[in-house]
């Protein structure tokens, strides 16, 4: 099977042509901030008419478009419920129908988290397995699950992907949320300058002389050994740990799949977590695996087959 | 619809004739500490003998056997999977075939949470709602997820049903499951001599003469005004709140139902976590409602019919 690919994030957009799991052709367009999903939809139309002309393969050959959201989507109505400030017309856009009218190809929407479990599900990480939760430690913390080879949805589609906002932390942090100590208000790309710069003797770090810190000035760090570096990271992983913990009381998986940026640094954080895991989960079942995701930014591209074949 | 209904519990298992949602005649039985359930199906039978006779309704007018038992079960197979030191010899037991030759009944086992909330929403505080979580405060405590009308189940039947073994203290006490930080660790009947022994100041509180503390003696000192109490029960709610968030944003409900006997004191609890739940829970679509359980023990019988009818 063949398709129409779409990953729209929240500062670029990608549209591929995928047949199976393979990347036939892709381009990706920068997003600017506060974009009007309308206005953006022509360049998406234009970008696959090039894309269908370099690699020879007329839209007739595509079984359809998969269409992943950064947001909250209504998979049954094939519409946005939330943008959480991103392309904030997004929920008023018949997407179904301008699938229709630029390609004669059927639509489906789907959260991008939601379908980078699915890429990963049919050709990545989690080959073989139907009972997973993932996690993709990006600016915030996202988490998917997937029981029984289905995704789980909930009444208002928010069962299942609200990983990050699991509250591990009694008076922690406030979240972005308005919940109080989640696993992506204690230790995310977001959270992490504010929780650095609060610990103690940070100054005594190489890190107070860099400017805003992420993840990879960090790991940079405790690979040079800074012991301030070191404790941070440790309690990050305390609490993406703690976090997997209460995702697989909750969804019962087999496989944790651990993604993004972060995961470049997979030796640092995947023996921890699948110990602290294995040491501290009650499945009196047997161990649950844990992985780092293998598609990268290609995972929810690679979700488009097994959308549009349920 | 006439049924046979069993709750067996830790220390007692109770016998009931159900017809649809009314509990026609109940017998419970007094259970010692460390029995073998094959000891007591002998006792289970005669006990239904005798209420069958009692109430002029044979077997042959009910429509099976529900048996509500206090451990994980497999629903597809029929079986006990884990017991928790409770009735040993359970996994190895033909539960089918007793009933068959006992009643000439077909048996429906489930697990007696499960079965609780099956029995609210059949008749009690979760009339009307399909998408519901329900937290019991016990010894340890019990959560329960229904999503869109369905029990949530997981691979190993263990989702949905570790409400009470979500962390949501990092760094915090190691729970009885061999998690730390777990809501059931908090604030439970199990842990709270303990939380209160080692609260600042506690020998400043009435609660110092009890002998060992539980929920009762907790809240009839904080309703005697005892500022040590209340600030123990303040704790206590708060850990209890944040569970309730951690299993809204797992299972995207419209409805937390509360249970247990901490529950006769439901003026204290139940408008706390409805507000706190309301402020802080990540729900765009609307409100979520928090209401006390109403059927108390009967719930489990309560889930007779519907679980026969599914």
């Amino acid at each position: 099977m063949k398709a129409l690919a779409i990953d729209l994030g929240g500062s670029h957009v990608t549209c591929a042509i995928v047949e199976e799991d393979k990347i036939v052709a892709s381009e990706s367009l920068h997003v600017e901030k506060a974009a009007s999903l309308k206005d953006l939809l022509p360049n998406i139309s234009e970008t696959f008419i090039k894309l269908s002309n370099h690699t020879s393969i007329p839209f007739k050959e595509c079984a359809g478009v998969a269409f992943g959201f950064c947001g909250l989507v209504d998979v049954r109505q094939g519409t946005v419920i939330s943008t959480n400030a991103k392309y904030a017309d997004a929920p008023t856009l018949d997407l179904e129908s301008w699938a229709t009218e630029s390609f004669s190809l059927p639509l489906k929407l789907e959260n991008d988290a939601r379908l980078a479990l699915l890429g990963e599900h049919y050709a990545g990480a989690a080959r073989g397995f139907d009972d997973i939760v993932m996690m993709t430690f990006g600016t915030g913390i996202g988490g998917v699950a997937m029981i029984e080879g289905k995704l789980l949805y909930g009444k208002h589609y928010q069962a299942g992907c609200l990983g990050g906002h699991f509250p591990i932390k009694l008076n922690g942090r406030r979240c972005s949320c308005g919940n109080i100590g989640c696993v992506e208000a204690e230790a995310s790309t977001s959270s992490l300058p504010d929780i650095a710069s609060s610990w103690p003797n940070f100054q005594e770090s190489s890190l107070s002389r860099e400017g805003k810190i992420d993840f990879a000035k960090l790991i940079a760090a405790v690979r040079e050994e800074d012991k301030i570096a070191r404790e941070i990271l440790d309690h990050c992983l305390l609490v993406w740990a703690t976090g997997a913990i209460a995702l697989v009381h909750a969804y019962d998986p087999e496989l944790i799949v651990l993604g993004g940026g972060v995961m470049q640094s997979a030796d640092l954080i995947v023996p921890f977590i699948s110990s602290y895991v294995n040491e501290h989960a009650w499945t009196p079942w047997g161990k649950v695996e844990v992985r780092a995701a293998e598609l990268g930014t290609n995972a929810s591209l690679l979700g488009a087959v097994p959308v549009l074949k349920r």
